[in-house]
C-alpha cells in the first residue's frame, strides 16, 4: 500500500506552527511499515486542495489529509472534497448535535452546521463525534481527513487511521466499517528493541501472525502499538506486561514528569533534587506538570565544587577521595538533599554531560543518579551517548525513572541498558 | 513570483528527524513576502525527485530543495537534476579542492568526486565552496539546491537564497551571477515590532524603498534581516542600531543563553539564580551552553515556602507582609543567592505560571525577576501571557536579557514590553 500525507493550513506554510503531526505521523506509519511515499503541505486555497488531492488520488493507495476542517472562512478542506471528487456535502447530526453540546465549542448554528458537514459517503472518525474528522472511500482509495489540533490528530491517527490500514492491508478487501478492530498502546522507558523483538518472535505463531505491533520513539520514551482482534491484542498486551513491566510508564500519553508526580501526589510524597550535570533540568521537567508544588520541594543546583561543599554539606574528603564523579559522591548529595529538605525521596546527578570535560576513566556521558529514599540510599553509574543536549536529557529523564520504579516495585535500580554498576545502603 | 520548498530523505519522511528546516524557510520567506505556496517532502528515490522537479518547475517561479547532496549511495538528488532537465554533471573543481582540504569531510576521493558534481550551468553557492550546494537557472526559473544540514541550509537560505529572490524581485531580470547584494541580520529580544514598523516607515523614502526588511520569531528572540546594496543596508542597520540597542542581543545565530554566557565570561564574573515560578529551567538555560561551568557557580530552585526561608534564608516577615510574589521577596531571593553563592551577580524569580493559582490581584503570568549586582539590587514585576510552558520560557529569558542589559549598559531594566513596575535600591 502507497500512500501520501497531506497537511492544509497557512501557518504551516509560513513556519508559524511547527509540523508536528507530520514528525508524528511518520514515526507511527513507519512502525506499521506503511511508510508514505510524500508528505505535502499546502496552504488553505481551495483550488490548491481540489489539484493536490485529485492528484495524491491517483497515485497513492491512501492519503491521510489534516487540517482545515474548522468553523472559519478559511477552512476549506471539506469543499474542497466535495469539489475534487464530485461528492454533495451533507449535515451530519450526530457531529452538529455533538458540536452544539460541546463546551469546547462556542460556535453559533451556522458555524456549527458548518463544521457538521461531509461529503456523501464519508463516516465520521471520531468516537461519539466529539470532533470533526472523516473518512472516504473513493474509488478504492482510502482517504482520511483529520483536524490539524495534534491532540485530536494524534488520536484519530493511531485509534482510526492505523487499524483501518492494518485491517485492508490483512484482507485486502473493501471495508467501509472500521469495526471490529481493536488497538492498545504503552509507553515504555529504556526498552532494549532486540529484546522486545526476539520476544514478541518466540511467542506462539498463532497469535503473531494475527496482530500487527509498532513501536516508535517519543524521546526519550518509546510507544508501543498493538492492533488486531481484541482477544489477541489483549493476550500479547498481557505476555508483554508480564515480562517488561518494568519497562511501562503508562498506559496513555502522560510521560515519565507526569506519572512520577501523580505517584508522589499519591502516595503523599515529596521530592528534593540535588544537580550537577544535569544543570537544573530535571527541575525543569518536574516544575513543568501544573500543580508539582504539591509533591516538589525544591532543588539544588549544585554546579561547582564549592557549592557541593558548601550548600550540600558534602564532605571534603568524599569529593577528593572518591572524586566529584562517584557513587558516594552521588549518594551524599541525596542524602543531604533529603536532609536539607526533610522530603521523602532525593535524587542527585552528577557527571560529565560534555562535550569537553572527559577522561579515558571517565568519558563525556559518564553519570552518576543518585536516590535516597526514607531507608536506604542508591546510586547508579550510567554510560550516555550523545551530545550535551541529549547527554542532559538521559540523565534526568532516567533519575525520574529509577524514583517510578522504586515507589512501584521497590526493585529494578540497576537493570538499566545504560547502566553500568550500582551502589546500595542502608540509611 | 510563486515558489515551492523540496525536501528530500527518508528520515523526513518517517519522523526520526523533524525537519526545523521547513519552519525556518517558511519564516525567512514569509518575512520577506516570498511565502511557498507548497512544502513537498519525498524520499531519497531518483524516480519520484526526478518526477516532482518537473511538476514543481512547472508550476512555480522558484524552487528551494534540501538534501540529498552527500556522498553516500542514498544520496541521489544531484542525479535527479541531471535527468528531470536533461544536464550534464561535471566536476566543480573548486568544491572538489575545499572537500579535500576540510577536516569535516574525511571522503575517499571517490567520495569527494561525488559530492562535488554539480550540473552544467549550476553555481555553487557556499563562501570558499566550503560545503555543497548550488543553484541552477533553468527556462526562467530559479532552481536552488542547499544540504539538509540544519546550519548549512539556514546560511545558505539567508546569505544566498534570498538574496537572489529579493534582486529578482526588483529587477525582474535574469540574474547569473548573484553579486552586488547585501544581508545583515540582527537578533533581537523583546521587540515591539509596531514600533519597529512605524520607525522604519518614518526614513527616509529612497532609503526604505531600495532596502528588503524581514523579521520572523525565533521564541522568544526574534531575527531581523536586511537586504540590498551595501551601503543602503549598512546605513539602515546604524540607524536602527542607534534607536533599538536595548534589544539587540547578537548579529549572529547565538541566542541570549550563549551571549549572556561570553558576557560574564569575558569579564571574569560568576553568576547564581534563585528560581521559584522558572522552577529550574533558567538555570537549564544558562548550563545548557557548554563551558558554562566556568561562570555559573550554583542554582537554587525553592520551589516551597519553606526552603525560601530555610534555604535561601528569607525573612518570615517579607513573606507574610509583603507576600511571595512581590518585589521585597524577589529581591531578597537575589541578595540571598548572591550572598550564599559568593557570585558577582544574582537573578531570581517569584511568580505565578499556572494554568491555577492566579488571583485578580496576581493573575497567572505575574512575576517578579530580581538582579542582585555588587552595588544595587533590582526588581521587575512583569505581566507575561500564554501557558504555562510559555510563562516559564518568558521568565526565564527575561531574566537572562535583564543580566545581559545590566553589564552591556548598566540601564533598560524597566523598559520591557510586558514590564509593570521596577524597584532598585543600594546594598
Amino acid at each position: 500500500m502507497r500512500g501520501a500525507l497531506l497537511f492544509i493550513g497557512d501557518e504551516l506554510i509560513s513556519g508559524r506552527i511547527v509540523n508536528t503531526n507530520a514528525e508524528f505521523a511518520g514515526r507511527v506509519l513507519a512502525s506499521f511499515g506503511f511508510l508514505p511515499e510524500e508528505i505535502v503541505t499546502i496552504p488553505d486555497k481551495e483550488e490548491k486542495i481540489v489539484s493536490t488531492l485529485r492528484r495524491l488520488v491517483e497515485e497513492y493507495d491512501f492519503v491521510i489529509a489534516s487540517g482545515g476542517l474548522g468553523p472559519t472562512e478559511d477552512d476549506v478542506t471539506t469543499e474542497a472534497v466535495s469539489k475534487a471528487f464530485g461528492l454533495p456535502l451533507r449535515i451530519d447530526e450526530g457531529l452538529l448535535n455533538a458540536i452544539l453540546r460541546s463546551q469546547e465549542y462556542q460556535q453559533t448554528m451556522e458555524m456549527a452546521k458548518r463544521m457538521a458537514l461531509v461529503p456523501e459517503g464519508a463516516i465520521t472518525l471520531a468516537k461519539d463525534s466529539k470532533f470533526v474528522g472523516f473518512y472516504l472511500h473513493y474509488r478504492g482509495k482510502k482517504l482520511f481527513f483529520l483536524p490539524g489540533v495534534p491532540s485530536q490528530f494524534r488520536e484519530l491517527l493511531q485509534e482510526r487511521v492505523l487499524p483501518e490500514l492494518c485491517i485492508s492491508q490483512r484482507t485486502s478487501t473493501r471495508s467501509d466499517s472500521m469495526e471490529g478492530v481493536h488497538l492498545k498502546s504503552l509507553l515504555f522507558f529504556d526498552i532494549n528493541e532486540t529484546d522486545l523483538n526476539s520476544f514478541i518472535k518466540n511467542l506462539k505463531l498463532n497469535l503473531r501472525n494475527n496482530l500487527k505491533i509498532g513501536y516508535y520513539p517519543l524521546m526519550p520514551e518509546v510507544k508501543l502499538i498493538i492492533v488486531g482482534n481484541r482477544e489477541d491484542v489483549e493476550e500479547l498486551y498481557n505476555e508483554i506486561k508480564g515480562r517488561f513491566f518494568l519497562n511501562i510508564i503508562s498506559e496513555s500519553e502522560e510521560g515519565l514528569p507526569i506519572v512520577v508526580g501523580q505517584l508522589l501526589k499519591g502516595n503523599s510524597m515529596n521530592l528534593t533534587v540535588a544537580e550537577s550535570c544535569s544543570g537544573g533540568l530535571l527541575s525543569a521537567l518536574i516544575t513543568s506538570v501544573p500543580g508539582s508544588s504539591e509533591y516538589f520541594e525544591q532543588g539544588f543546583v549544585t554546579y561547582s565544587l564549592r557549592s557541593k561543599e558548601k550548600t550540600l554539606g558534602i564532605s571534603e574528603k568524599v569529593l577528593r577521595e572518591k572524586g566529584v564523579y562517584s557513587h558516594e559522591t552521588a549518594q551524599e548529595m541525596a542524602i543531604r538533599a533529603k536532609l536539607l529538605a526533610g522530603t521523602t525521596f532525593a535524587l542527585s546527578t552528577t557527571g560529565i554531560a560534555g562535550p569537553a570535560g572527559g577522561t579515558e576513566e571517565t568519558p563525556v556521558g559518564t553519570a552518576f543518579i543518585g536516590l535516597a529514599t526514607p531507608r536506604e540510599v542508591y546510586s547508579v553509574r550510567f554510560q550516555f551517548q550523545g551530545d550535551r543536549e541529549t547527554i542532559q536529557r538521559m540523565i534526568s529523564y532516567t533519575a525520574l525513572d529509577m524514583l517510578r520504579r522504586y515507589i512501584t516495585y521497590g526493585k529494578g535500580l540497576s537493570s538499566y541498558r545504560f547502566a553500568r554498576d550500582f551502589k546500595e545502603r542502608a540509611l
